[in-house]
């Protein structure tokens, strides 16, 4: 490694041992679902997201009607086990949990491709966010 | 919200104002390269992401010869602003962060799209990953 010092990005990170990365959520995402809502839905589903005002200006250049990705915290996932069935069906065989784009991962971070359809102010209105209401946004980029 | 409590990822959640989620890195980008490499020269380049041993058999069912998501730490970031220059050239003009796809952001996180070349045990070969060497990451998905 050759970086300085002040190329290091310090907050959050320990030694190699402990290193961790603290992250603290950008806005929230309201739709009114639930985890019980099925997947179908929640993809077909207009979603809000409320950024915090103080980022709006980070929207500048976002596009409506374009895609972006959507980096989420699964806030609700329970604890992750290396092999899963999928979907959680017992009738599929287990596979590794990096086969599988489910909640329950070592570091539960959901990533999802959606359709910008429009900005207003500091909200987002999109299609195609499988994450339910509450779920901490963490990051916007362009597809 | 209607999760019951034992749902709640309660690691590294606080209250909404201070919420935070503390991620762990899953293992370590491989390729030799540094932040002074050129960007095309990274996306061409095969790299290793070499897996917390433990943490290999989370790769079953993930198939050579296919596309996967990295999501990493930009470790070496510098602190986050709002409006910024594209690859940071003075001559284009500053647009948002979130319309960016550059390392300083309020929650330095990056999501490439590689091609898995080779899985051997905890180590990945793959191609099209533009991250420096060291760099943690935190998650892989099938794309």
């Amino acid at each position: 490694m050759t970086a300085s010092d002040s190329q290091r990005a310090v907050p959050g990170c320990g030694t190699p041992e402990n290193e961790e990365l603290i992250l603290h959520p950008i806005g929230r995402v309201e739709n009114g679902l639930s985890i019980s809502t099925p997947r179908a839905t929640l993809k077909e589903t207009v979603s809000k997201i409320v950024l915090k005002p103080e980022l709006a200006p980070g929207l500048d250049g976002l596009e409506a009607e374009s895609r972006m990705l959507v980096v989420f915290h699964f806030h609700l996932a329970e604890e992750s086990e290396l092999h899963q069935h999928p979907r959680g069906d017992p009738s599929r065989p287990r596979r590794g949990v990096f086969a599988l784009r489910g909640p329950r991962r070592p570091n539960p971070i959901g990533v999802t491709e959606v359709e910008l359809l429009e900005i207003r102010e500091n909200v987002l209105l999109v299609r195609g966010l499988d994450a339910v209401d509450g779920t901490p946004v963490l990051d916007l980029k362009p597809a």
